[in-house]
């Protein structure tokens, strides 16, 4: 609550409200009314369902949430249950949710917040279903906040993390909604014909999603990279054990950050996170620059969504490529992130399992980002989908129209020779063979799907991995460009660039020797270059980069009070902070106990009220 | 205390005590009480201390601890900060915490119930440290259970699970303590002479920590199993979207557990169940057959444990391979269970992420393991330690001893010829390759140390990579092992056993193409066979087990109220339990907010404890 007062005292703009939510590091209750309803209404209700809904929602006048998956539905819109059938008599909508796995589950702000919701129904007119449809919603009374009657409303319980969210579910028995409720700026019902209005195009929806989905693999960068400063930063102050090789009589014991298995672990995570930013900034580059090129011109509903996943009907090249590229990326980014920070965790010891260390809940709390806006796993579907078609007209000539279709061109026409990339010596070399794995494993994967005619689902395991080798492709393709930018040398100073140089070919080699049975079996490269990229060139990467490692997770520049970490402090004073929180913050030694099996009682006194009040 | 009381009132044996804790399935205030301090008092403590700290202790009235770890220092005893001096005047120990980083931390059952403690530190006599060595102290007071003078002690507060044990800190300044609080049975001062009583060897030590280990690799398999039983049983209710080769016009969704991305994520982590099962079983199986051949004549204190961690003093050649391969086992092991509950977790998609698929807490709860009884990550160098040691005397010829010494003069007799496994055809190939692979790195690792002297420290991550490969070798073998012996075949019916083998075979054969770039390296398999074992065996062997999935879940037979999870019902019942759960029982729903952001109060009515009467 006080962030949306203080929202309204200094007059933010949209973009430092999402700047303090980023702040704050934790989902609030608003967060769904402040993004997903809001802009729903906006961008789908017509002109009077704008100042209806949109105008009075910005103002908190209404609350509101964006109820799409069901208990029994997530991914397969098209498979939802909750139904929204057209009254021409009273011409009015009936909403229903026919079994329980029609509930709405998941939606976050409705648990305890919303009084409306975005409900996405099936639209059903003259008994024919016509697919899903957004409809607002009220469910709970603007006074009282109770629900409305046959609403059944309520919050879905404890979840790993994210708790500071009320998720909820929603059912309605037969509820009668009017007219206005279908935001109609796409498609609608005529009531007076009782004909459905249709939609012009498909494309605008994608483009939402496309939106979020950069947003994601941006995210991915910074969300790693606080777990990345808080764990190196603990490891430069932690020392454990003398170094084998020590010469005898010396003493103290090394800082585990140059142990080098403790470097293999957190120095390629943090190339990872300048990979991951780079490449978010020019997705949303290319995103903007789509968006301007297309203009206003499309009107489009999401109707038309294909009933499997394999059909799209995108609007121009660039943007089904734009597409395809962000789900592949999502996916990689996501998973990345998450398995990362649950290495810095483990890289912290021992004290990475305390609260105090500041990674586990903001681990808990991302995690979900892996399941939502499209299933990691799934979403790889549809980058396989896209080379298979991208891959189908590189065979019958047609001319390359963007980097995807060039990259595959390229293998066409020098698979029979083969290649020899110099990737130790040469970054363009190692670029070219990211792509080059990509454009082998596309073209083997279409053998198998059009010429040995394999099932899909057959195919599912090739497609996973066909998405991570060009989704890394891409990644390292994006920081190479990011480094050679006129804009970057003009921005840093020259050691600068040289120490992200070296990043980015950690980054790229450790992802080579780490996939290397690919990059072999599509000779790419040898087996005597992999050896030497994993035992040689690796390990001198680490050495060069460790002495910087602390400067630079120090250039994402956390404050402290963010971190809320007693292992990331900048000041190093990891020990006293610990001991801080311990001893001094801790509710739990207020209170003495009864330690004897047989005594009945438990509690002899609690004093923790007065720790509390500490806080 | 419940539970302590149930022992008493049932006089159950150790065996089934610890059987009842298995199944509550939560670390309890107990918990260090029963193993730690108790077999430390018993097993450390002489015929005089036995009585005076461990019978009683057996009884309940006096609960105690373990303090060793401090919060500078893990996994290098060695380097303990927390002295016990000798004062030869009043004949007795001054024990004392020098600094902030000496305080005890994260010691279990100390935080809030323990009243004495084994407490860990630098036996310091005549001014000389001579070692950490354990004394038996009393902290807080037996009546009001209130801290005693000169003793610091608290919990450390909130951690990312495992919050129902109270971890404790522990800080002591200039504590008196008498003369029988050291541990003597293998080591102590004579109060007469002022002198130190030499330990006869440390290899007992070595057994305590093997035996421990034994039991985290058995474990895993267990732990891991809860993971797949949940995620297999939900993965076989869930549906979601068409098969896209579905013929046109079919309606309904497919079961997720019928696609292959689903299938590669989970059955081979069912496979892993059973193989760090039998494992675990071949590991307590040999550690009790070499504890029965060394009889009682052993005695022996952990004072000589060496300065760093290249030291063994191990008993016999037996010893020394079971000690160097429980600490690889373990650190596979635990590294494969906690990662692997997060793949069951994100296998059951969205809901996976809810408190009531039971997979997230108990996940949580688990990853101290991987941390915890040696670091999985530094745990490696003692594997690697081990096989170059072995290496080196198969190198001079003497002749092989145990299975490891075997495996290398094996390679090392036929290194010049090549091998020629056929790893897709004979099972018994499959194992001799995975021995081959682990030999191969061996004798690299070993050209490094010796020919090229490398640094230790740059050969951590070859060391790590090591240990793995030495680890998956040993579990392929035990698993195949176990299918041969002749007891399976007595228990078990000809068709299970097919299915078991085929597991076998999965396990190996994705580990193995997960691998991929160590094998070919080795030139143990071909890059044919790779990719044959990839797209099509592996492929094969999913489809295979498929139909068997929920029934081999179902043979760990647990039950559901072990599980707790709404989702891994054995009945499938999953939508049902989580709307009862969400809606019935969450006290949440009884609170009522003000969700406007410019009304000062939050609740506008709150019965939640209508709802906590109902649990």
């Amino acid at each position: 609550k006080r962030l949306a007062q203080l929202r309204f005292k200094h007059a933010w703009t949209e973009e430092e409200f999402r700047m303090a939510t980023d702040l704050i590091s934790e989902p609030g209750p608003y967060g769904l009314h402040d993004s997903m309803f809001l802009i729903t209404c906006r961008d789908q209700g017509s002109d009077a369902q704008q100042s209806m809904y949109y105008e009075r929602a910005a103002k908190y006048e209404i609350i509101g949430c964006y109820a799409q998956t069901e208990l029994g539905h997530g991914s397969n819109v098209r498979g939802l249950e909750t139904t929204a059938t057209w009254n021409p008599d009273k011409k009015n909508f009936i909403l229903h949710s026919p079994h329980l796995t029609a509930s709405k589950w998941w939606i976050g702000s409705l648990g305890r917040t919303a009084n409306h919701a975005v409900v996405m129904a099936q639209l059903i007119l003259n008994g024919k279903s016509l697919g899903p449809h957004p409809f607002v919603v009220q469910i709970r009374d603007m006074e009282s906040h109770e629900p409305l009657p046959n609403v059944h409303v309520g919050d879905i319980g404890p979840k790993f993390g994210y708790n500071t969210m009320d998720n909820g579910f929603l059912l309605f028995n037969n509820l009668e909604i009017p007219h206005e409720s279908m935001l109609a700026r796409y498609s609608g019902v005529d009531p007076k014909t009782n004909k459905y209005i249709r939609p012009a195009s498909a494309s605008l929806v994608y483009g939402t999603l496309t939106f979020i989905r950069s947003n994601i693999v941006m995210q991915a960068g910074s969300v790693l990279a606080r777990g990345v400063t808080i764990a190196t930063r603990y490891c430069a102050i932690r020392r454990q054990f003398q170094d084998k090789d020590a010469p005898a009589g010396s003493v103290g014991e090394s800082p585990v950050l140059n142990y080098t298995m403790v470097q293999i672990r957190l120095l390629p995570l943090l190339a990872a996170t300048f990979a991951l930013h780079f490449t978010g900034k020019s997705m949303m580059d290319l995103y903007n620059e789509n968006k301007k090129r297309m203009g206003e011109k499309a009107t489009a509903g999401d109707a038309k969504r294909g009933p499997g996943p394999e059909e799209i009907n995108a609007g121009s090249d660039l943007l089904a490529d734009l597409h395809a590229t962000s789900c592949g990326l999502k996916s990689l980014a996501s998973i990345t992130a998450a398995e990362g920070l649950e290495v810095c965790r483990r890289a912290c010891g021992g004290h990475g399992y305390s609260s105090f260390s500041g990674i586990g809940p903001w681990y808990a709390d991302y995690l979900p980002t892996v399941s939502w806006e499209g299933d990691s796993y799934m979403l790889t579907q549809q980058v396989a989908r896209y080379l298979l078609k991208s891959a189908r007209s590189v065979l019958k000539g047609e001319k390359p129209t963007n980097d995807t279709t060039q990259i595959l061109s390229t293998y066409l026409s020098r698979a029979d020779m083969g290649a020899a990339f110099d990737v130790l010596g040469s970054d363009e070399d190692l670029v070219a063979a990211f792509a080059w794995r990509a454009a082998y494993l596309t073209f083997e994967a279409l053998k198998h799907r059009d010429e040995h005619k394999k099932a899909w689902n057959d195919l599912l395991v090739d497609f996973f991995r066909l998405s991570k080798a060009h989704s890394q492709y891409l990644i390292v393709k994006n920081f190479y460009d990011a480094l050679h930018r006129s804009e970057t040398a003009a921005e840093l100073d020259p050691e600068t660039i040289a120490v992200l140089y070296k990043l980015f070919r950690l980054y790229a080699l450790h992802t080579l020797e780490t996939e290397a049975s690919e990059f072999y079996t599509s000779s790419a490269v040898t087996v005597r270059q992999i050896q030497l990229a994993r035992s040689t060139m690796v390990m001198k990467l680490l050495q060069e980069i460790r002495p910087h490692a602390v400067r630079l997770v120090d250039s994402w520049d956390f404050p402290d009070w963010q971190l809320d970490s007693s292992l990331g402090r900048f000041d190093g004073k990891v020990y006293e902070d610990l001991f801080h929180r311990a001893s001094e913050q801790n509710p739990l030694n207020g209170i003495t106990i009864d330690p004897y099996p047989n005594n009945g009682i438990l509690f002899k006194s609690n004093q923790s009220a007065a720790y509390k009040s500490k806080l």
